[in-house]
Protein backbone atom coordinates (compact mmCIF):
# COMPACT_ATOMS: atom_id res chain seq x y z
CA UNK A 1 0.00 0.00 0.00
CA UNK A 2 2.64 2.68 0.89
CA UNK A 3 5.57 1.84 -1.33
CA UNK A 4 8.39 3.22 -3.73
CA UNK A 5 8.32 1.56 -7.07
CA UNK A 6 12.05 1.84 -8.57
CA UNK A 7 11.80 1.64 -12.64
CA UNK A 8 15.72 2.49 -12.19
CA UNK A 9 15.75 4.83 -15.45
CA UNK A 10 19.21 6.97 -15.96
CA UNK A 11 18.47 10.36 -14.82
CA UNK A 12 21.01 11.75 -17.30
CA UNK A 13 19.17 10.51 -20.36
CA UNK A 14 16.14 13.27 -19.64
CA UNK A 15 14.74 12.98 -23.15
CA UNK A 16 13.83 8.75 -22.80
CA UNK A 17 11.68 9.55 -20.08
CA UNK A 18 8.49 11.07 -21.93
CA UNK A 19 5.48 10.47 -21.36
CA UNK A 20 5.48 8.59 -24.62
CA UNK A 21 8.14 6.35 -23.89
CA UNK A 22 6.57 5.68 -20.11
CA UNK A 23 3.49 3.96 -21.79
CA UNK A 24 5.73 2.06 -23.95
CA UNK A 25 7.98 0.34 -20.69
CA UNK A 26 4.49 -1.44 -19.33
CA UNK A 27 6.87 -4.36 -17.37
CA UNK A 28 8.52 -1.82 -15.45
CA UNK A 29 5.14 -0.34 -13.89
CA UNK A 30 3.74 -2.15 -10.81
CA UNK A 31 -0.19 -1.39 -11.94
CA UNK A 32 -2.52 -2.16 -9.42
CA UNK A 33 -5.74 -3.83 -9.87
CA UNK A 34 -8.12 -1.40 -8.94
CA UNK A 35 -11.97 -0.99 -9.12
CA UNK A 36 -12.50 1.63 -11.07
CA UNK A 37 -13.85 5.18 -10.01
CA UNK A 38 -16.74 6.45 -11.68
CA UNK A 39 -15.07 9.18 -13.22
CA UNK A 40 -11.31 10.02 -12.44
CA UNK A 41 -11.20 13.41 -10.98
CA UNK A 42 -8.73 16.05 -10.01
CA UNK A 43 -10.18 17.20 -7.13
CA UNK A 44 -13.42 15.91 -6.23
CA UNK A 45 -13.63 12.30 -7.19
CA UNK A 46 -13.70 10.01 -4.30
CA UNK A 47 -10.15 9.28 -4.18
CA UNK A 48 -8.26 12.50 -4.32
CA UNK A 49 -8.21 14.91 -1.42
CA UNK A 50 -6.27 17.67 -2.56
CA UNK A 51 -5.49 20.91 -0.53
CA UNK A 52 -3.01 23.78 -1.71
CA UNK A 53 -1.38 25.81 1.06
CA UNK A 54 0.99 28.93 1.02
CA UNK A 55 3.61 30.50 3.10
CA UNK A 56 3.82 34.12 3.01
CA UNK A 57 7.14 35.04 3.87
CA UNK A 58 8.77 33.01 0.99
CA UNK A 59 5.72 32.71 -0.87
CA UNK A 60 6.24 28.24 -0.95
CA UNK A 61 3.04 26.38 -1.91
CA UNK A 62 2.70 23.00 -0.25
CA UNK A 63 0.63 20.04 -1.21
CA UNK A 64 -1.56 17.72 0.53
CA UNK A 65 -2.63 14.66 -1.41
CA UNK A 66 -4.16 12.30 0.19
CA UNK A 67 -6.44 8.89 -0.97
CA UNK A 68 -9.50 9.39 0.93
CA UNK A 69 -11.45 6.13 -0.36
CA UNK A 70 -8.84 3.72 1.08
CA UNK A 71 -9.58 2.69 4.73
CA UNK A 72 -6.37 4.52 5.76
CA UNK A 73 -6.81 7.68 3.85
CA UNK A 74 -3.05 7.81 3.21
CA UNK A 75 -1.47 11.27 2.73
CA UNK A 76 1.27 12.72 1.84
CA UNK A 77 3.03 16.89 1.71
CA UNK A 78 5.38 18.04 -0.64
CA UNK A 79 7.29 20.41 0.32
CA UNK A 80 6.04 21.61 3.84
CA UNK A 81 7.45 24.43 5.03
CA UNK A 82 9.16 24.75 9.07
CA UNK A 83 7.11 27.77 9.91
CA UNK A 84 3.60 26.15 9.07
CA UNK A 85 4.16 22.07 10.12
CA UNK A 86 1.45 23.14 12.68
CA UNK A 87 -1.15 24.32 10.60
CA UNK A 88 -0.49 21.19 8.04
CA UNK A 89 -0.71 18.77 10.71
CA UNK A 90 -3.72 20.14 12.22
CA UNK A 91 -5.45 19.99 9.15
CA UNK A 92 -4.27 16.51 8.37
CA UNK A 93 -5.70 15.47 11.79
CA UNK A 94 -8.96 17.33 11.49
CA UNK A 95 -9.67 15.52 7.77
CA UNK A 96 -9.26 12.71 9.59
CA UNK A 97 -5.60 11.39 7.36
CA UNK A 98 -2.89 9.16 7.75
CA UNK A 99 0.04 11.09 7.07
CA UNK A 100 2.52 8.99 5.46
CA UNK A 101 4.88 10.59 3.48
CA UNK A 102 6.63 14.33 3.59
CA UNK A 103 8.26 14.66 0.05
CA UNK A 104 10.54 17.59 -1.07
CA UNK A 105 11.28 18.88 -4.70
CA UNK A 106 14.47 19.65 -4.02
CA UNK A 107 17.44 21.26 -0.96
CA UNK A 108 15.40 24.35 -0.88
CA UNK A 109 17.18 28.04 -0.69
CA UNK A 110 14.92 29.87 0.39
CA UNK A 111 13.05 28.35 3.23
CA UNK A 112 13.73 25.53 5.88
CA UNK A 113 11.56 22.23 4.88
CA UNK A 114 8.93 21.24 7.63
CA UNK A 115 9.72 17.59 7.05
CA UNK A 116 12.44 17.20 9.87
CA UNK A 117 9.87 18.78 12.68
CA UNK A 118 6.90 17.12 11.02
CA UNK A 119 9.26 13.63 11.81
CA UNK A 120 9.49 14.74 15.52
CA UNK A 121 5.81 15.25 16.20
CA UNK A 122 4.72 12.49 13.90
CA UNK A 123 7.83 9.78 14.27
CA UNK A 124 5.92 7.47 11.57
CA UNK A 125 6.50 9.42 8.94
CA UNK A 126 9.04 8.85 5.96
CA UNK A 127 11.16 11.67 4.43
CA UNK A 128 11.16 11.33 0.88
CA UNK A 129 13.63 13.41 -1.30
CA UNK A 130 15.71 12.49 -4.45
CA UNK A 131 18.81 10.67 -4.53
CA UNK A 132 20.91 13.03 -6.97
CA UNK A 133 20.02 15.91 -3.84
CA UNK A 134 22.30 14.24 -1.60
CA UNK A 135 20.74 15.22 1.66
CA UNK A 136 19.21 13.21 4.12
CA UNK A 137 15.85 11.51 3.91
CA UNK A 138 14.57 8.43 4.71
CA UNK A 139 14.05 7.40 1.34
CA UNK A 140 15.89 8.53 -1.83
CA UNK A 141 13.77 8.63 -5.37
CA UNK A 142 15.02 8.46 -8.91
CA UNK A 143 13.24 8.91 -12.09
CA UNK A 144 10.96 6.78 -12.65
CA UNK A 145 10.25 5.57 -9.64
CA UNK A 146 6.37 5.81 -8.15
CA UNK A 147 5.30 6.79 -4.63
CA UNK A 148 2.44 4.89 -3.99
CA UNK A 149 -0.16 6.29 -1.35
CA UNK A 150 -3.34 3.81 -1.00
CA UNK A 151 -4.55 3.10 -4.59
CA UNK A 152 -2.41 6.49 -5.94
CA UNK A 153 0.56 7.44 -6.97
CA UNK A 154 2.80 9.99 -8.10
CA UNK A 155 5.70 9.48 -10.60
CA UNK A 156 9.17 10.61 -9.95
CA UNK A 157 10.98 12.55 -13.30
CA UNK A 158 14.04 14.30 -12.51
CA UNK A 159 14.11 17.64 -14.24
CA UNK A 160 17.55 18.97 -12.98
CA UNK A 161 18.87 22.80 -13.63
CA UNK A 162 17.87 25.10 -10.65
CA UNK A 163 19.41 22.40 -8.57
CA UNK A 164 20.95 19.07 -9.71
CA UNK A 165 18.79 17.53 -7.67
CA UNK A 166 15.23 18.70 -8.41
CA UNK A 167 12.67 16.56 -9.45
CA UNK A 168 8.88 16.82 -10.52
CA UNK A 169 6.23 15.23 -8.78
CA UNK A 170 3.39 13.60 -11.32
CA UNK A 171 0.49 12.36 -10.80
CA UNK A 172 -0.06 8.75 -11.99
CA UNK A 173 -1.10 7.78 -15.95
CA UNK A 174 -3.91 5.55 -16.09
CA UNK A 175 -7.97 5.85 -15.69
CA UNK A 176 -7.92 5.17 -12.00
CA UNK A 177 -5.76 8.13 -11.50
CA UNK A 178 -6.66 12.14 -11.28
CA UNK A 179 -7.57 13.32 -15.02
CA UNK A 180 -6.36 15.53 -15.49
CA UNK A 181 -2.53 14.92 -14.38
CA UNK A 182 -0.98 17.08 -11.63
CA UNK A 183 2.92 17.76 -11.92
CA UNK A 184 4.60 19.66 -8.96
CA UNK A 185 7.23 21.12 -10.47
CA UNK A 186 9.05 22.62 -7.64
CA UNK A 187 11.32 25.83 -8.90
CA UNK A 188 12.29 23.84 -12.51
CA UNK A 189 9.15 25.58 -13.55
CA UNK A 190 7.27 27.97 -12.10
CA UNK A 191 3.91 30.06 -13.71
CA UNK A 192 5.32 32.14 -16.40
CA UNK A 193 8.60 31.52 -14.71
CA UNK A 194 11.22 29.18 -13.63
CA UNK A 195 13.85 28.63 -10.81
CA UNK A 196 16.99 30.46 -10.59
CA UNK A 197 19.85 28.77 -12.29
CA UNK A 198 23.13 31.18 -10.71
CA UNK A 199 23.56 28.98 -7.60
CA UNK A 200 23.38 25.53 -5.85
CA UNK A 201 24.65 23.92 -8.97
CA UNK A 202 22.34 25.23 -11.44
CA UNK A 203 22.77 24.76 -14.85
CA UNK A 204 20.27 26.94 -17.54
CA UNK A 205 20.90 24.37 -20.79
CA UNK A 206 19.94 21.46 -17.41
CA UNK A 207 17.07 23.84 -16.47
CA UNK A 208 15.54 23.89 -20.44
CA UNK A 209 16.69 20.42 -20.86
CA UNK A 210 14.41 19.39 -17.95
CA UNK A 211 11.21 21.30 -18.34
CA UNK A 212 10.83 20.48 -22.46
CA UNK A 213 11.30 16.59 -21.87
CA UNK A 214 9.89 16.23 -19.11
CA UNK A 215 7.31 18.43 -17.97
CA UNK A 216 6.46 19.94 -21.75
CA UNK A 217 5.92 15.99 -23.02
CA UNK A 218 2.69 15.64 -20.52
CA UNK A 219 -0.40 16.40 -21.89
CA UNK A 220 -1.36 20.04 -22.21
CA UNK A 221 -4.25 19.74 -19.66
CA UNK A 222 -1.85 18.44 -16.72
CA UNK A 223 -2.50 21.45 -14.41
CA UNK A 224 0.86 23.00 -13.05
CA UNK A 225 1.57 23.56 -9.34
CA UNK A 226 4.81 25.03 -8.56
CA UNK A 227 6.88 25.42 -5.33
CA UNK A 228 6.04 29.40 -5.04
CA UNK A 229 4.66 32.06 -6.89
CA UNK A 230 5.02 35.54 -6.14
CA UNK A 231 2.09 37.32 -7.96
CA UNK A 232 -0.56 35.69 -7.07
CA UNK A 233 -1.22 32.88 -9.11
CA UNK A 234 -1.54 28.95 -7.70
CA UNK A 235 -2.06 26.82 -10.82
CA UNK A 236 -1.12 26.74 -14.55
CA UNK A 237 -1.09 23.91 -17.23
CA UNK A 238 1.13 22.42 -19.85
CA UNK A 239 -0.22 23.87 -22.49
CA UNK A 240 -0.01 27.71 -20.40
CA UNK A 241 3.33 27.43 -20.16
CA UNK A 242 4.23 25.94 -23.88
CA UNK A 243 2.46 29.01 -25.01
CA UNK A 244 3.25 31.72 -22.46
CA UNK A 245 5.79 31.04 -20.28
CA UNK A 246 8.37 33.76 -20.71
CA UNK A 247 11.07 32.04 -20.41
CA UNK A 248 10.67 28.50 -21.80
CA UNK A 249 8.94 29.54 -24.99
CA UNK A 250 12.50 31.10 -26.25
CA UNK A 251 15.14 28.56 -27.83
CA UNK A 252 17.51 27.47 -25.59
CA UNK A 253 20.39 29.97 -26.20
CA UNK A 254 17.78 32.77 -25.38
CA UNK A 255 16.49 31.03 -22.63
CA UNK A 256 20.32 30.57 -21.13
CA UNK A 257 20.87 34.30 -22.29
CA UNK A 258 18.31 35.33 -20.21
CA UNK A 259 18.99 33.36 -17.21
CA UNK A 260 22.47 34.68 -17.24
CA UNK A 261 21.05 38.51 -17.23
CA UNK A 262 18.72 38.77 -14.37
CA UNK A 263 21.18 40.35 -11.55
CA UNK A 264 18.77 38.62 -8.89
CA UNK A 265 20.38 39.75 -5.50
CA UNK A 266 21.95 36.72 -3.32
CA UNK A 267 19.14 34.59 -1.93
CA UNK A 268 18.61 35.85 1.85
CA UNK A 269 17.97 32.85 3.66
CA UNK A 270 20.48 30.39 1.73
CA UNK A 271 23.24 30.01 3.73
CA UNK A 272 20.38 29.26 6.73
CA UNK A 273 18.59 27.30 4.27
CA UNK A 274 20.66 24.79 2.51
CA UNK A 275 22.67 23.37 5.64
CA UNK A 276 19.51 22.45 7.32
CA UNK A 277 17.52 21.41 4.40
CA UNK A 278 20.17 18.90 3.92
CA UNK A 279 19.47 17.13 7.23
CA UNK A 280 15.82 17.51 6.55
CA UNK A 281 15.86 20.68 8.31
CA UNK A 282 16.39 19.96 11.66
CA UNK A 283 20.57 19.97 13.09
CA UNK A 284 19.26 16.84 15.92
CA UNK A 285 17.15 14.66 13.55
CA UNK A 286 15.32 12.42 16.14
CA UNK A 287 14.98 9.69 13.62
CA UNK A 288 18.30 8.67 11.85
CA UNK A 289 18.09 9.42 8.27
CA UNK A 290 19.66 6.85 5.74
CA UNK A 291 22.67 8.15 3.64
CA UNK A 292 22.24 9.55 0.36
CA UNK A 293 24.98 7.25 -0.51
CA UNK A 294 23.55 4.06 0.77
CA UNK A 295 20.14 4.02 -1.59
CA UNK B 1 -26.88 34.01 -22.65
CA UNK B 2 -25.21 36.60 -19.67
CA UNK B 3 -28.28 37.02 -18.07
CA UNK B 4 -29.96 37.63 -14.51
CA UNK B 5 -32.33 35.75 -13.53
CA UNK B 6 -34.55 37.57 -10.67
CA UNK B 7 -35.98 35.19 -8.12
CA UNK B 8 -37.44 37.99 -5.82
CA UNK B 9 -37.19 36.56 -2.85
CA UNK B 10 -37.09 38.88 0.35
CA UNK B 11 -33.38 39.38 1.87
CA UNK B 12 -35.40 39.40 5.52
CA UNK B 13 -36.47 35.89 5.74
CA UNK B 14 -33.27 34.64 5.73
CA UNK B 15 -34.41 31.03 6.62
CA UNK B 16 -36.70 30.18 3.78
CA UNK B 17 -34.48 30.10 1.46
CA UNK B 18 -32.46 27.18 2.04
CA UNK B 19 -31.20 24.92 -0.64
CA UNK B 20 -33.98 22.49 0.03
CA UNK B 21 -37.05 25.56 -0.50
CA UNK B 22 -34.95 26.10 -3.52
CA UNK B 23 -35.50 22.91 -5.20
CA UNK B 24 -39.45 23.36 -4.29
CA UNK B 25 -39.66 27.18 -6.19
CA UNK B 26 -38.95 25.22 -9.58
CA UNK B 27 -41.78 27.63 -10.92
CA UNK B 28 -39.03 30.83 -10.59
CA UNK B 29 -35.78 29.23 -12.01
CA UNK B 30 -35.23 29.63 -15.95
CA UNK B 31 -33.47 25.78 -16.48
CA UNK B 32 -32.11 25.81 -19.74
CA UNK B 33 -31.52 22.85 -21.90
CA UNK B 34 -28.17 21.81 -21.66
CA UNK B 35 -26.52 18.98 -23.27
CA UNK B 36 -25.78 16.64 -20.21
CA UNK B 37 -21.39 16.31 -19.91
CA UNK B 38 -20.44 12.91 -19.43
CA UNK B 39 -19.30 14.09 -15.60
CA UNK B 40 -19.53 17.46 -14.25
CA UNK B 41 -16.76 18.31 -12.40
CA UNK B 42 -15.81 21.70 -10.52
CA UNK B 43 -12.32 22.06 -12.12
CA UNK B 44 -11.31 19.69 -15.11
CA UNK B 45 -14.41 19.38 -16.54
CA UNK B 46 -15.09 21.11 -20.10
CA UNK B 47 -17.35 23.24 -19.17
CA UNK B 48 -15.85 25.24 -16.04
CA UNK B 49 -12.41 26.68 -16.05
CA UNK B 50 -11.91 27.63 -12.53
CA UNK B 51 -9.21 29.93 -10.91
CA UNK B 52 -7.84 31.31 -7.75
CA UNK B 53 -5.51 34.24 -7.90
CA UNK B 54 -3.65 35.95 -4.58
CA UNK B 55 -3.67 39.71 -3.42
CA UNK B 56 -0.70 39.84 -0.97
CA UNK B 57 -0.93 43.03 1.02
CA UNK B 58 -4.59 42.31 1.65
CA UNK B 59 -4.82 38.63 1.73
CA UNK B 60 -7.19 38.81 -0.92
CA UNK B 61 -8.71 36.06 -2.79
CA UNK B 62 -10.14 36.33 -6.54
CA UNK B 63 -12.01 34.19 -8.62
CA UNK B 64 -12.04 33.66 -11.93
CA UNK B 65 -14.94 31.45 -13.68
CA UNK B 66 -15.65 30.58 -17.43
CA UNK B 67 -17.85 28.38 -19.28
CA UNK B 68 -14.99 27.21 -21.72
CA UNK B 69 -17.68 24.79 -23.72
CA UNK B 70 -19.38 27.59 -24.87
CA UNK B 71 -18.12 29.18 -28.08
CA UNK B 72 -17.45 32.83 -26.31
CA UNK B 73 -16.06 31.44 -23.34
CA UNK B 74 -17.78 33.64 -21.17
CA UNK B 75 -15.83 34.64 -18.33
CA UNK B 76 -16.26 36.91 -14.68
CA UNK B 77 -14.40 37.74 -11.75
CA UNK B 78 -15.31 37.77 -7.69
CA UNK B 79 -13.69 40.46 -5.79
CA UNK B 80 -10.56 41.36 -8.23
CA UNK B 81 -8.16 43.91 -6.55
CA UNK B 82 -7.33 47.04 -8.41
CA UNK B 83 -3.95 46.31 -7.75
CA UNK B 84 -3.89 43.52 -9.75
CA UNK B 85 -6.55 44.42 -12.59
CA UNK B 86 -3.42 44.11 -15.04
CA UNK B 87 -2.72 40.22 -13.95
CA UNK B 88 -6.40 39.39 -13.86
CA UNK B 89 -7.13 41.06 -17.50
CA UNK B 90 -4.05 39.33 -18.91
CA UNK B 91 -4.68 36.10 -18.02
CA UNK B 92 -8.36 36.17 -18.89
CA UNK B 93 -6.60 37.51 -22.41
CA UNK B 94 -4.07 34.35 -22.87
CA UNK B 95 -6.51 31.35 -21.53
CA UNK B 96 -8.82 33.24 -24.70
CA UNK B 97 -12.12 34.32 -22.18
CA UNK B 98 -14.91 37.15 -22.86
CA UNK B 99 -14.86 38.70 -19.50
CA UNK B 100 -18.84 40.03 -18.80
CA UNK B 101 -19.29 40.51 -15.31
CA UNK B 102 -16.68 41.94 -12.15
CA UNK B 103 -18.21 41.09 -9.32
CA UNK B 104 -18.43 41.87 -5.50
CA UNK B 105 -19.82 39.95 -2.44
CA UNK B 106 -19.63 43.18 -0.70
CA UNK B 107 -18.35 46.49 -0.31
CA UNK B 108 -14.70 46.03 1.39
CA UNK B 109 -13.19 47.87 3.99
CA UNK B 110 -9.52 46.59 3.60
CA UNK B 111 -8.36 46.69 -0.23
CA UNK B 112 -10.00 49.28 -3.41
CA UNK B 113 -12.19 46.73 -5.43
CA UNK B 114 -10.56 46.03 -9.28
CA UNK B 115 -14.35 45.73 -10.75
CA UNK B 116 -14.03 50.46 -11.48
CA UNK B 117 -10.67 49.85 -13.07
CA UNK B 118 -11.50 46.91 -14.80
CA UNK B 119 -14.69 48.46 -16.85
CA UNK B 120 -12.09 51.58 -17.68
CA UNK B 121 -10.09 48.63 -19.62
CA UNK B 122 -12.72 46.64 -20.69
CA UNK B 123 -16.06 49.14 -21.06
CA UNK B 124 -17.69 45.68 -22.09
CA UNK B 125 -17.77 43.97 -18.19
CA UNK B 126 -20.79 44.82 -16.07
CA UNK B 127 -20.15 45.17 -12.82
CA UNK B 128 -22.32 43.53 -10.28
CA UNK B 129 -22.61 44.13 -6.30
CA UNK B 130 -25.91 43.32 -4.02
CA UNK B 131 -28.75 45.90 -3.99
CA UNK B 132 -28.39 45.97 -0.13
CA UNK B 133 -25.02 47.09 -0.45
CA UNK B 134 -26.19 50.37 -1.68
CA UNK B 135 -23.13 50.64 -3.93
CA UNK B 136 -22.89 51.97 -7.14
CA UNK B 137 -22.67 48.95 -9.87
CA UNK B 138 -24.37 48.01 -13.17
CA UNK B 139 -26.45 45.37 -11.83
CA UNK B 140 -27.50 44.84 -8.56
CA UNK B 141 -28.38 41.58 -7.30
CA UNK B 142 -30.68 40.23 -4.52
CA UNK B 143 -31.12 36.47 -2.94
CA UNK B 144 -32.42 33.73 -5.14
CA UNK B 145 -30.92 35.57 -8.36
CA UNK B 146 -28.73 33.72 -11.13
CA UNK B 147 -26.09 34.80 -12.38
CA UNK B 148 -25.78 33.45 -15.86
CA UNK B 149 -22.13 33.25 -17.92
CA UNK B 150 -22.68 30.61 -21.03
CA UNK B 151 -24.24 27.36 -19.45
CA UNK B 152 -23.41 27.99 -15.81
CA UNK B 153 -24.35 30.37 -13.32
CA UNK B 154 -24.22 31.72 -9.86
CA UNK B 155 -26.72 31.59 -8.00
CA UNK B 156 -27.23 34.78 -5.22
CA UNK B 157 -27.54 34.16 -1.48
CA UNK B 158 -27.94 37.14 1.23
CA UNK B 159 -25.26 36.45 3.92
CA UNK B 160 -25.06 40.20 5.74
CA UNK B 161 -24.02 39.88 9.21
CA UNK B 162 -20.30 41.57 8.06
CA UNK B 163 -21.89 44.21 6.03
CA UNK B 164 -25.34 44.39 5.12
CA UNK B 165 -25.42 43.66 1.63
CA UNK B 166 -22.86 41.17 2.43
CA UNK B 167 -23.72 38.14 -0.37
CA UNK B 168 -22.68 34.26 -1.01
CA UNK B 169 -22.28 33.26 -4.75
CA UNK B 170 -22.89 29.56 -5.19
CA UNK B 171 -22.77 27.61 -8.26
CA UNK B 172 -25.90 26.31 -9.87
CA UNK B 173 -27.54 23.70 -8.40
CA UNK B 174 -27.97 20.57 -11.21
CA UNK B 175 -26.62 17.39 -13.40
CA UNK B 176 -24.85 19.96 -15.57
CA UNK B 177 -23.26 22.18 -13.14
CA UNK B 178 -20.13 22.00 -11.29
CA UNK B 179 -19.77 19.20 -8.84
CA UNK B 180 -19.77 19.73 -5.63
CA UNK B 181 -20.68 22.90 -5.64
CA UNK B 182 -18.46 25.93 -5.26
CA UNK B 183 -19.60 28.50 -2.37
CA UNK B 184 -18.33 32.11 -3.20
CA UNK B 185 -18.41 33.22 0.41
CA UNK B 186 -16.62 37.01 0.66
CA UNK B 187 -16.52 38.02 4.40
CA UNK B 188 -19.75 36.17 6.09
CA UNK B 189 -17.98 32.84 6.60
CA UNK B 190 -13.54 32.32 6.24
CA UNK B 191 -11.50 28.88 6.50
CA UNK B 192 -11.99 28.19 10.32
CA UNK B 193 -13.16 31.93 11.39
CA UNK B 194 -15.42 34.47 9.79
CA UNK B 195 -15.55 38.29 9.26
CA UNK B 196 -15.41 40.97 11.65
CA UNK B 197 -19.27 42.61 12.63
CA UNK B 198 -18.06 45.59 14.79
CA UNK B 199 -18.36 48.18 11.91
CA UNK B 200 -19.86 49.24 8.77
CA UNK B 201 -23.43 48.30 9.90
CA UNK B 202 -22.24 44.52 10.91
CA UNK B 203 -24.25 42.17 13.21
CA UNK B 204 -22.92 39.15 15.08
CA UNK B 205 -26.46 38.06 15.34
CA UNK B 206 -27.40 38.46 11.54
CA UNK B 207 -23.78 36.85 10.34
CA UNK B 208 -24.88 33.96 13.09
CA UNK B 209 -28.25 33.67 11.38
CA UNK B 210 -26.65 33.64 7.56
CA UNK B 211 -24.03 31.33 8.13
CA UNK B 212 -26.36 29.04 9.38
CA UNK B 213 -29.04 29.43 7.20
CA UNK B 214 -27.70 30.04 4.05
CA UNK B 215 -24.36 28.14 3.86
CA UNK B 216 -24.38 25.49 6.13
CA UNK B 217 -27.66 24.63 4.52
CA UNK B 218 -25.54 23.63 1.43
CA UNK B 219 -24.16 20.08 0.78
CA UNK B 220 -21.09 19.25 3.04
CA UNK B 221 -18.93 18.78 0.34
CA UNK B 222 -19.24 22.14 -0.76
CA UNK B 223 -16.26 23.61 -1.46
CA UNK B 224 -16.13 27.00 0.43
CA UNK B 225 -13.57 30.07 -1.61
CA UNK B 226 -13.86 33.00 0.80
CA UNK B 227 -12.66 37.05 -0.20
CA UNK B 228 -9.12 36.30 2.40
CA UNK B 229 -7.44 34.33 4.07
CA UNK B 230 -4.56 35.29 6.24
CA UNK B 231 -3.17 31.21 6.84
CA UNK B 232 -2.35 30.22 3.69
CA UNK B 233 -5.48 27.80 3.31
CA UNK B 234 -6.83 27.96 -0.17
CA UNK B 235 -10.14 26.06 0.07
CA UNK B 236 -12.09 24.20 2.93
CA UNK B 237 -15.72 22.70 2.70
CA UNK B 238 -18.82 22.80 4.39
CA UNK B 239 -18.88 19.93 6.48
CA UNK B 240 -15.19 21.03 7.64
CA UNK B 241 -16.56 24.49 9.12
CA UNK B 242 -19.62 22.73 10.40
CA UNK B 243 -17.48 20.71 12.21
CA UNK B 244 -13.85 22.40 12.91
CA UNK B 245 -15.36 26.53 12.94
CA UNK B 246 -14.04 27.41 16.15
CA UNK B 247 -16.89 30.37 16.16
CA UNK B 248 -19.62 29.15 14.04
CA UNK B 249 -19.68 25.77 15.61
CA UNK B 250 -20.46 27.74 19.02
CA UNK B 251 -24.19 28.44 20.03
CA UNK B 252 -25.59 32.20 19.03
CA UNK B 253 -24.72 33.68 22.17
CA UNK B 254 -21.23 32.32 22.67
CA UNK B 255 -20.82 33.38 19.14
CA UNK B 256 -21.98 36.83 20.19
CA UNK B 257 -19.99 37.24 22.79
CA UNK B 258 -16.45 35.94 20.81
CA UNK B 259 -17.30 38.59 18.03
CA UNK B 260 -17.88 41.22 20.64
CA UNK B 261 -14.18 40.86 22.57
CA UNK B 262 -12.20 40.60 19.17
CA UNK B 263 -10.48 43.60 20.39
CA UNK B 264 -9.78 44.42 16.72
CA UNK B 265 -7.71 47.14 15.81
CA UNK B 266 -9.48 50.17 13.66
CA UNK B 267 -9.15 48.61 9.52
CA UNK B 268 -6.20 51.14 8.39
CA UNK B 269 -7.43 50.57 4.35
CA UNK B 270 -11.32 51.24 5.80
CA UNK B 271 -10.99 55.34 5.40
CA UNK B 272 -10.07 54.64 1.82
CA UNK B 273 -11.35 51.68 0.65
CA UNK B 274 -14.60 52.19 1.49
CA UNK B 275 -15.96 55.77 0.18
CA UNK B 276 -14.11 54.22 -3.63
CA UNK B 277 -15.77 51.10 -3.13
CA UNK B 278 -19.28 52.82 -2.67
CA UNK B 279 -18.54 53.96 -6.72
CA UNK B 280 -16.74 50.55 -7.75
CA UNK B 281 -13.20 51.82 -6.80
CA UNK B 282 -12.71 54.77 -8.84
CA UNK B 283 -14.07 58.35 -8.09
CA UNK B 284 -14.84 59.32 -11.65
CA UNK B 285 -16.23 56.51 -13.72
CA UNK B 286 -15.87 56.45 -17.42
CA UNK B 287 -19.26 54.20 -17.26
CA UNK B 288 -22.38 55.78 -15.70
CA UNK B 289 -23.66 53.30 -13.15
CA UNK B 290 -26.67 52.70 -12.21
CA UNK B 291 -28.19 54.30 -9.22
CA UNK B 292 -28.40 51.33 -6.26
CA UNK B 293 -31.82 52.71 -5.96
CA UNK B 294 -33.14 52.09 -9.62
CA UNK B 295 -32.46 48.86 -9.45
Amino acid sequence: MFRINKLRLPLSNLSSFSSQSQKSRPSYCTMMNYTMAASSQAFNNRKLLFRQLFEKDSSTYTYLLADVAHPDKPALLIDPVDKTVDRDLSLVKELGLKLVYAINTHVHADHVTGTGLIKTKVPSVKSIIAKAGKSKADLHVEAGDQIHFGDLFLEVRATPGHTPGCVTYVTGDGPDQPQPRMAFTGDALLIRGCGRTDFQGGSAHQLYQSVHSQIFSLPKETFIYPAHDYRGFTVSTVGEEMQYNPRLTKDEETFKSIMENLNLPYPKMIDIAVPLNLVCGLQDLSVTPVDASSN
